[in-house]
């Protein structure tokens, strides 16, 4: 068993070669490894962006800080996290050798990398947009963003991140309202059946609230050690932003009105949320659908001719597997013994090893093992040829079912605020309870125990109650937990 | 015929929706049209990359000051054309409501945007290399970096643009040599092969090298303007990064050397050399294997009820064509005559229309038209898919032959110095001339023509001349032009 899961993510990360720390402050550089799962999220989510109808465009890395301003809670809500770009040149002193901005070359308004784009994406639709034909726009970016981080940590919170930002615009409230709900659909979706990460849909509280939205909606989930994240937002925008950079339409009556918005987004952040869901003390564990690797074949030999019979024979069997349109590693690596690989790709997490040794040959056999229970046999090429796709397939449900059974163990209703606090200290975990609906309670809460409302769930049922905090009437319950 | 390309070439990018100029100076945004292409670019690169042993990651966005301080040459390269990040929070005055780089969040050392990431890549490296067992590195970075660029042209040069940068470190000078040769021919198979575009591989002078580099390869063509383009480069970078940044590696024997680097890195621009090598005064006319949509199938109709048969029909060619792999839009377009829309997809550079009528219903055929050459005739719905690939395959040769054709005919063997002048003020064009070897030369034709030598040519031959501005002895030709 795991104890400090705090440590373990570090220390996994690390081994499994996924990211690191780099010299830059809360910039983090993505290895290979996690780059390759990052590569399989993104074609998965770009597919259903597509399927939906949306299209891919690319704006500009920087933001004149005025367009910035110009929706009041937007820069509010980023003003602590920007950063800022105030010179266009360096210069080498001539005797130290000491390079610095060039005060000649300051720029006359200062541009900040962007943190999100809503501001230079709505004053581009501004041009894009003349009349109701021109609606729905459904845009997507991919792309990098920059939020000043103070207490960075690999994926889950990182000063420049990766994400994908989706901005839309709608003749109506009803339209958009209807693309902001079917663009969380598709994050839930791809979270429980890509990832097997079960989360939660919800509205966030105003207080929790995109800067600038109407209503924001999220996933939530909860990982191994007791925490929640959110997992993804999708955002009602209303006419915020159409109205601060005065994007209007002509309506099929010949009306001008201002047009409503969503914007939507997920991150490099559900590499962490993948990790934490699914690893135990051997390492990592991934979900085939995002596995860079789903199959690692292992020759085994004692003699040099034994080693190039079993090497021939992997790479034959990787070959029918590649066929299947399996992801498949062969690990001939002659410097490492069989166990030490064992472990190796136990910890990169490697749903299926495959090993073939010298009885295996006449046999034609292939001992199996599952990185997710552990389970071993020996089977015959035939049927581990036959059979690859639906263990797959059964790994990746099972490896969902036991996360969702882990979250429903983490999930306490309660109906006594001594009972919350004592479990969201010692345990963590949600926390469903009564809420009097207003800001003063949930700030009180926060202050006091460090959770927050992730969420009034969308299946939220009206059930009468008290609050937890002040006893006042609730309406029904919403889910409490500390989060990353 | 065109008579302005420069004109064309704006009005175009406008037009087929390919990009345009953001609020921000220098930076583009890309529209969905023109981002699609890049996807097919990209897609295309990296499974080559992919399939030569090179794998993706990600390095951060900012590199401090003081790494690229450590390679002379390299800071030196790009001083001039740095964006700098200084401070990492803005505030709003609180009566003005003006908002200004907080004064108290000045960071203690200013972050400059990569506008290349050897420096911040070999500080990484150092850690990741120990001993031989890790050589070779062969990474690649999918990024936007920023240039800041006086004169931006869409495409072509942007103060913001993406590419590729590949990033590999080796044990010897031969195999970092290799690769970098290696590389340049990948990108010179995916300019003739996928983009149609003929180029010459060469290496550049020394005054034209990319700054910390050895050895730069380059692949350049020629547009339809008779300026020349660097398409991309590739350079062997010796030991220079490795000793800037200390990076040594242990021999088998058991010796600690620097370790042989190269890098490599196309771009966005090659949007616009695709945009300028195939146009005509309709407009694009895009290479199949590029082409976002390879047919565009247009139902006509006069009455409600052979609309709803044509488009019926039309849809059903597309589900079809789709089945075969190609890529499709059918134009249902209610608002617009279909003269408009052949118009309109012929600018946008499809490379087959397809136009199913009311008469095609029971004959079961479609009119087909080729952009390229204007070609259009009726054909079997059969017909049309058994030749479809074959049509897209002959369009891909014809444009690179047509290309091919175009250059050899603005390439001029010249020998005499006023001839030269003559053809670079008057049409453009390659100039194949002697050049006696010396950067005093060189400089002092590029001052009075404007021209650079573009490369030595890979398959250069020793042939003894004289140089065409000194006359002094000469080993064989180069290939001077003006160039974008």
């Amino acid at each position: 068993m795991v104890k400090d899961w705090s440590e373990w993510y570090q220390e996994i990360i690390q081994k499994a070669g996924l990211a690191e720390h780099s010299p830059v402050r809360g910039c983090m550089t993505i290895k290979p490894y996690g780059w390759a799962i990052w590569e399989l999220m993104r074609d998965r989510l770009d597919a259903a962006f597509k399927a939906t109808g949306h299209q891919n465009a690319y704006f500009p890395l920087f933001i004149p800080l005025s367009f910035l301003a110009k929706e009041a809670q937007h820069v509010e809500g980023f003003a602590q996290e920007c950063a800022v770009v105030t010179h266009y040149r360096i210069k080498t002193d001539p005797e130290t050798r000491a390079v610095t901005p060039d005060p000649e070359a300051e720029l006359e308004e200062p541009l900040v990398v962007r943190p999100t784009s809503e501001t230079i994406i709505w004053s581009t639709f501004r041009e894009w947009i003349q009349s109701y034909r021109d609606l729905p726009l459904l845009i997507n970016q991919w792309a990098n963003v920059v939020r000043w981080e103070k207490r960075p940590r690999l994926f889950l919170r990182t000063t420049e991140f990766l994400w994908q930002e989706g901005h839309t615009a709608h003749a109506t409230a009803e339209e958009a309202l209807e693309e902001a709900r079917r663009m969380l659909d598709i994050y839930a979706e791809f979270a429980e059946q890509v990832l097997a990460i079960p989360v939660i849909k919800g509205r966030k509280t105003p207080s929790e609230r995109f800067a600038g939205a109407v209503e924001t909606f999220t996933i939530e989930t909860l990982l191994v050690d007791g925490k929640a994240l959110q997992a993804g937002t999708s955002h009602f925008l209303g006419q915020n932003f159409a109205k601060a950079f005065d994007v209007k339409y002509l309506t099929a009556e010949n009306k001008l009105e201002y047009v409503w918005a969503t914007s939507w987004g997920v991150s490099t952040r559900l590499i962490g949320a993948l990790i934490l869901s699914h690893g135990d003390e051997k390492g990592l564990i991934l979900p085939p659908q995002v596995a860079p690797i789903q199959v690692v074949i292992i020759p085994v030999w004692k003699s040099t001719e034994e080693q190039t019979q079993t090497t021939q024979k992997a790479h034959e069997l990787a070959r029918k597997l590649t066929d299947l349109g399996v992801r498949v590693k062969v690990d001939t690596d002659p410097h490492h013994r069989p166990g030490w690989k064992y472990n190796e790709w136990e910890l990169r997490g490697v749903p299926v090893r495959m090993v073939v040794g010298p009885r295996d040959l006449a046999a034609a056999t292939v001992e199996v093992a599952f990185r997710h229970n552990g389970e071993k046999r020996s089977v015959s090429e035939g049927e581990a040829l036959a059979e690859i796709k639906k263990w797959l397939d059964t790994i990746q449900r099972t490896l969902y079912a036991r996360a969702k059974a882990r979250i429903e163990h983490q999930t306490h209703w309660v109906e006594d605020y001594a009972r919350m606090r004592e479990i969201l200290e010692e345990s963590g975990g949600f926390v469903v309870a009564h809420w009097d609906g207003t800001a003063e309670t949930e700030a009180a809460i926060k202050a006091e125990t460090g959770a927050t409302i992730r969420c009034i769930p969308l299946d939220w049922k009206e059930e009468p109650g008290k609050c937890i905090y002040t006893g006042r009437p609730s309406a029904g319950r919403v889910l409490f937990a500390k989060a990353y």
